[in-house]
């Protein structure tokens, strides 16, 4: 049996070139005990991947240039000799770029069968980008009603989740985001309160317009220009959620931050966090995620592409902007049931 | 009655020049209902000065052009048409560089006499300096026994109060300051755990040297590249009290501030504070400073430089490290009974 692997060959230098990922055929091995094998059938790419690529160790270990390309995965036990997994068991995990993934089970959880949630969902509003957008939004920042919330790359996957449960919580919504489509798409059909052309408009005048009483939280995912915009209009004591950074993630060098002067007079609190700290509480995102979905307060888009072959040209489109909803990899059929 | 008063004529660009900042003479006019004449004795001299001198609004109404240059100060209450204010109180205000302050008792507080403290101890220890370690500690980053306690500008008036604090409060404390003299004083007399002088060494190493098991707290008072090398040695869930960016204060253009990314992956939190925003809780700093003074647990330094003339140049010491403790103008005689 044959295994389609991207591997890492280069730690990419500024944007992922050419034969910095390599798509090579293995075979599977055989299954040692406790092993199980697992088909992937839906890659997550996300912004953060190219973090990952960067061989340094962060809130994960480091990659070293021969591995299978980290990423997440939804996938079916095909064969199991590990007796907490059985066959046909839909399982979410770090699958990696691959066809198949052999693992001793550890960090693979189950995704329950029969919800009436098409599996793709399990990749994005019912996977790791709606417990960001969850946790990362109420946990950190803790929204009251009336608030103004500004979110950034907000028709993003992430971005836009946090909007609508902005909206949920009573907080004045406005998006930024990179063309007047997406911009439209956020207020006519997720109804937040406005939206600016980060590529097109002058946003300090925008967010003057807009958020008249000020900025009260600030749900962070581009960092650079755009947050110095954002950190004039913050009021007093306001709440900045730190989800992302992604216009500096293909610079070639460190590129400085936001400057940290308003943080100190505006006495704003700051957050970083990862998702993955949040695990043992997903539950909880995971019932209002799915009332709020079946009472139409949170739509999702996935962008769903074919084939493994085009993980490496299709995660580029993350930092151009290209992609529409949560950016999946379709790498093999969706044969369960959900 | 002549007073003397250093009126800022140009906003400064880069470091104050010659001309920013000129005295002049004027008479003091007659009181009028509710006014209170005040003979200023000590005028505080602070980094925070610089901003205020910026023409910006920050967490204070912008300075005009004109304006008498804005500071804090203890006076003695030479005459009074106010009911609350008697002839003969020690008063803490915001009284300016001049010799003279004419005000409705607005912001005016009486400083307690005869309770064994010097009087220049309440623009120092026991004053704003005193309450911004206090609070910028304690309850930005509530320190616990046992865990590593960065503080950059160690040598400073606030930075030097912050360390020992750390140490009542069971920390290991690591101090950076600007010449081995500074970083001495800190390790010989104040008993803090190790110092780095910053102009010499380097810090990176230097602190993964020191801080074996990384930092969980970075008291704030710099900016610029010190941070982002402290940055790099936080450990996961660390907290950054942001109290001063004096490295930036007299740039020319907007220097930006340290990066972003490690805030993100190591999740820290970090909280801008401004010390008026304590001012009802002040009671709780000064009983317990005041009792660690007695213990010999806190000692300071007041660097008291004689005569208003000597006000513009003084300050500039701040910026090149020259001081050696709280920097203080002493404007006219104490003749109290502190």
């Amino acid at each position: 049996m044959i295994n389609k692997q991207w591997i890492l060959k280069n730690f990419p230098v500024g944007d992922i070139k050419e034969g910095d990922l390599v798509m090579e055929e293995t075979s599977v091995p055989e299954l040692n005990e406790n092993d199980v094998l697992i088909r992937n059938i839906y890659l997550s790419l996300d912004p953060a991947n190219r973090g990952w690529m960067s061989g340094r160790a962060s809130y994960v270990d480091a990659m070293k240039t021969g591995d299978v390309m980290r990423g997440g995965t939804i996938g079916v036990v095909e064969k199991s000799k590990n007796q907490k997994f059985k066959e046909g068991e839909i399982v979410n995990c770090m699958g990696g770029w691959q066809e198949f993934f052999i693992t001793n089970g550890k960090g693979v959880r189950q995704i329950p069968q029969g919800t009436g949630f098409p599996l793709d969902s399990y990749m994005s509003i019912l996977g790791m980008t709606g417990m960001t957008a969850y946790f990362g939004l109420l946990d950190i920042t803790k929204p009251q009603s009336g608030e103004t919330l500004v979110v950034s790359a907000a028709a993003g996957a992430v971005g836009s989740i946090v909007c609508q449960i902005g909206k949920i919580k009573g907080c004045k919504v406005i998006g930024i985001a990179g063309s007047d489509e997406k911009c439209q798409w956020l207020v006519n059909d997720l109804g937040i309160d406005g939206a600016i052309n980060y590529k097109t408009e002058n946003i300090r005048n925008r967010l003057k317009d807009l958020c008249s009483d000020g900025v009260d939280i600030y749900f962070e995912n581009v960092g650079g220009t755009i947050t110095d915009a954002v950190l004039t209009r913050m009021n007093i004591n306001g709440r900045i959620s730190l989800c992302g950074l992604i216009s500096g993630y293909n610079a070639e060098s460190l590129v400085p931050g936001p400057a940290w002067g308003n943080l100190l007079i505006k006495r704003i609190m700051l957050k970083g966090f990862i998702v993955f700290d949040y695990f043992k509480r997903y539950i909880e995102a995971y019932q209002d995620l799915t009332t709020w979905i079946k009472e139409g307060k949170i739509k999702y888009k996935n962008h769903i592409v074919p084939g493994l072959e085009n993980a490496e040209n299709s995660i580029k489109k993350l930092f151009s902007g290209e992609n529409e909803g949560k950016l999946i990899i379709k790498v093999s059929e969706d044969t369960t049931q959900n």
